[in-house]
């Protein structure tokens, strides 16, 4: 199957290309990018330099493929919408354009443009661990958000089993990578270096993905930490009571037994005891941990991911191989390194 | 004024050697460490090279001085309180064995040794925002812990207005250096670097200092964070309603007007909005910022410290500073770095 | 093929594992450790877990397989080198044991035992791309040293063609996974954080390798940074005179030019011009720049790898791709990730 | 005496208002900024919070003061030179405008722009190490390049002895502070973060100082490495022999016995063995270490200053410490952290 990157110089594209670049089914035929046309992918990701010999593409030059990827900024997919879902007919967008189906929440969390309703109707969310059946055979996908997908992840077993009481609380933390690769002011390395900068206490936009997803009201904070890549969500929830954390652990069994990709950890060392995400670098996993407060009501749901991978580009390549039919795990299967 | 440190070795006693070489009440006469004894200060905190000619005595010749510091870990304080007082008139114990005045409290989250209840009594809360008037004339302090202190700073102006609606949250991020001085596998640096580790998402033991300050029930996670120095953290309040973000404020603003070392932080630039332990490293500040959700219930309050020194040294040179009549601020007008 | 991996429990030892596990040509059977042994492999490698349920094996307890991994302190491996051997017809040994034949470089640099002189003529050097040939159908095969295999990939070119004059120097920069899993005061977080430590200003052993290979005398000095992962070596030359930069280029192109792993680096934006390791985490791959100054003396090269890959693990089965006659690339294919 | 800082939103200018906010001597009066204009200087330097009530001055509306620090980009102060000089009777440059008094070197290092020759001839070079009688009673003084200073220092005992044999060898390794504050794509982030970048093998203009100062020809190499503050130069040099490390150590000892702020450091352990960065940040120190080959030949000469403050702000106070006449160390009494 032939692919195309559009948006392929920033951190999300540029992820895609290293994962494309490593699976059996699909060819790389375009990878866009209006700053960099002409150039050698590795001008943009000096990783991949010596494997391909690839360069990118204007975006107005771009042909005709099988699958289209959209890596752009939010915006900019639902824009021109109709121009890349005419040049293949499977498009995986990785923007939030055609993530939010709900109108309040939309115009909350996101004012601004809106998208066409009849393309937004086409979309099916990209959270294979929800809604795999729905993505068979499924040729418009919206790949959900890096901290979204974490919160999701960590709180659905719970939302969908009834026990969220009150609002749940997401403490999201989050490396330099996922604001992308412009440079300004707060991603100077000299100020952005070892922070611990809560941006963002209130209100962020990825709640509208949350709250679609799971249902419950939530509350959440977003701080930015000494990393590249990799999310990390603490979940607070106050239980009804009455279950033990075994019987959680249960719920979370039984939710993600047979998901490939989703890792429960339940170490008692401490060093390991919950989801490290620069364990999960370069990986798909999202990794799961818990802890219940001895009083039986105080429940932590800690998720990691590494946000270009399992919050972006591997999440989408997991969503076309379950669309397409392939083996889910096909061209994800970096295990991730100890000690990085 | 003469002044003793035991266990100078340590990171908290070496801070504190740091401090009072700068201050000019008072002069550094001893620093104890067993495992250095007879080597100079700067064989254990390099920092001292060219500033000091004095070396480490061991514990067993230290004699007479007007005030001891005791930079000990937990335990050790109150198992030889006796010998520790009988030279010196003025004692500031930084360890955690005097702090803790309720049985309850101590038992639950102290297991172990019991301080003499005599010896016990004797010593007030080393937190100057609280209880600047007790400190006044005290001869025997204990200072608070590093990730409670922050907390409890945080969290009292709401505590003490009766603001505090069911169980508060305490979130707590902290560097390296909190844990102190000796190599472990936690603390290995290709296990520690770029951490996100959440050891303790229930049950830490700080949570006993900030129960007994505020008088309101509290859930506490800590998260190691790569990071040396640094504590921030993060409180999740539900307030009762009817309250604007103006009137949390002005909740504040009465609470610390007159602190020398509380500064409220209260910026619009994303960048600088909440309280960044960076750039409080080496001072004894407390910054505190907050944000009220649209709704008008869910509170964040973060504060930030360095915890070697608002969190441990420099907050028991302020304690001393009180009690001894000087000037609040001697000795702790170091006004941080950035960028840094 | 049945491999076994002796001291899996540290670092080299679990890249190893990592690196085996997705070889299509070789099953992992035995991993050993004392003590970890009964243990699962994520207990020493988190990354690891759900992806195999293997267990560590003590030493004493291994049984047969076709090939054995020593990853062993440097000592450990001559010691038992007849036990191992008795366990597989194939031994590759990455501690530094049976690297020096030169008997005088041996007691200079690596004082204290010496290896079976039977034994270690039977080892061949584990440098695939000075010794390639030698290396078809080899049994026994010692694995070169991290900063001196990057050191002899960037001088050997030059020595080859007797272009160094005078005696070339080596600057390394390692992360702190080099020195291995044990945890000491210099790899504690507070104190190996954010380092330029130079603790090895003359002597380094590795010399001992790189006058071996490279056949010119040099200097060495080690600092160690911030990173976990990662070697680079500036190696600074005095040219004869006469040559260009592209001269010398054309040097390395001819040297490298059919190398799977190793990159030349030309690029001219100063973002990336010259090798940076931190691109190279997990990879097998060494990238290779240089500069010529002006004045046509003296050159600088410099090299970087992951040194528990290229530097170790996947050097190792670079080698035993090749005397096993399979692809060299085999199970080595992963790209590397950027932004990182 | 009062004081003007001009360009006092940069990294230098916040380090030099943070300095003369300590000093006794000095009543900062203006700090100039167009970007910040009327905004208090919190705002770029968020350390000042709550010590001063400043706020940013246009430069077009600064009155007269008793001296001007110019912190400003290279080729900006002397293109205004005459509007600054007329401001005060007492000019410090801290942009490398006034520093290189050999036409030669000038030409080739900067250029561009061409100061007045009056003007140049004016200023003296601000090194206090070298020039200290030049410096008494001074009016217009060029403080030294960061990387300069700390090789000056590390090179020039050396060099006035006659002893560098051949070319001196500078390696300096930078933090991302001393590219300033502008962002742009190499200090953004996720491309900055851990790397050991080699942006400059050769021909660096702050070689153009270096010889100068010392007199001896030198080839430089840069390279950018993860911390924001700090210097580290390791220079190689060749001895003409018969010199052991005892002797050298003397020929250190006999220039730098009475400087306030060149520490020698000649420790045993491993772990503090040569001059560390991090432990100079905020402080004036420059520590300089060295180790001779057992050959007797080849000398590492290591120095480490904290680019913001013995690479600029600190000795420039400095400087005007001893240009006034007051206690050299005034205002810089600053111990440093360990750890940190």
């Amino acid at each position: 199957m032939r692919a195309t990157v559009v948006g392929g110089s920033g951190y999300i594209g540029g992820e895609l290309v290293r994962l494309l670049l490593g699976h059996p089914e699909l060819d790389l035929t375009y990878v866009t990018s209006n700053k960099y046309a002409g150039r050698p992918l590795r001008a943009a990701h000096p990783n991949l330099r010596g494997r391909t010999n690839l360069s990118f593409t204007p975006d107005t030059e771009v042909g005709e493929s099988d699958v289209v990827f959209l890596a752009v900024p939010h915006g900019a997919a639902m824009k021109e919408i109709d121009r890349w879902a005419a040049l293949a007919p499977r498009v995986v967008d990785l923007s939030a354009d055609h993530r939010i189906h709900d109108t309040g929440l939309r115009e909350r969390y996101y004012p601004g443009g809106v998208p066409d309703p009849e393309w937004l109707a086409k979309f099916r969310a990209g959270i294979p661990e929800l809604n795999r059946e729905d993505l068979c055979g499924a040729t418009h996908i919206a790949v959900a958000g890096c901290m979204a997908n974490a919160a999701i992840l960590a709180l659905h077993p719970l939302a969908a089993a009834g026990l969220v009481t009150g609002t749940a609380l997401v403490d999201a933390r989050t490396g330099s990578s996922g604001a992308g690769r412009v440079p300004d002011e707060g991603s100077h390395h000299p100020e952005r270096s070892g922070v611990l900068r809560m941006a963002k206490p209130h209100g962020h936009r990825h709640m509208a993905e949350i709250i679609q997803a799971c249902g419950v009201p939530v509350y959440m904070s977003v701080t930015a930490v000494e990393a590249v890549r990799g999310v990390q969500v603490v979940c607070h929830v106050m239980l009804p009571g009455q279950l033990t954390e075994r019987d959680v652990w249960a719920i979370y069994r039984d939710a993600y037994r047979h998901e490939p990709f989703v890792r429960l950890v339940r170490e008692r060392s401490a060093l390991h005891r919950m989801p490290e995400p620069k364990l999960l670098s370069g990986t798909n996993f999202c990794d799961i941990g818990l802890s219940l407060d001895e009083g039986g009501e105080h429940l932590v749901v800690v998720a990691a991911i590494d946000n270009l991978v399992k919050g972006g580009a591997g999440n989408a390549v997991q969503c076309l191989n379950i669309a397409a039919g392939w083996d889910e795990t096909t061209g994800l299967d970096f295990i991730g390194l100890h000690p990085v």
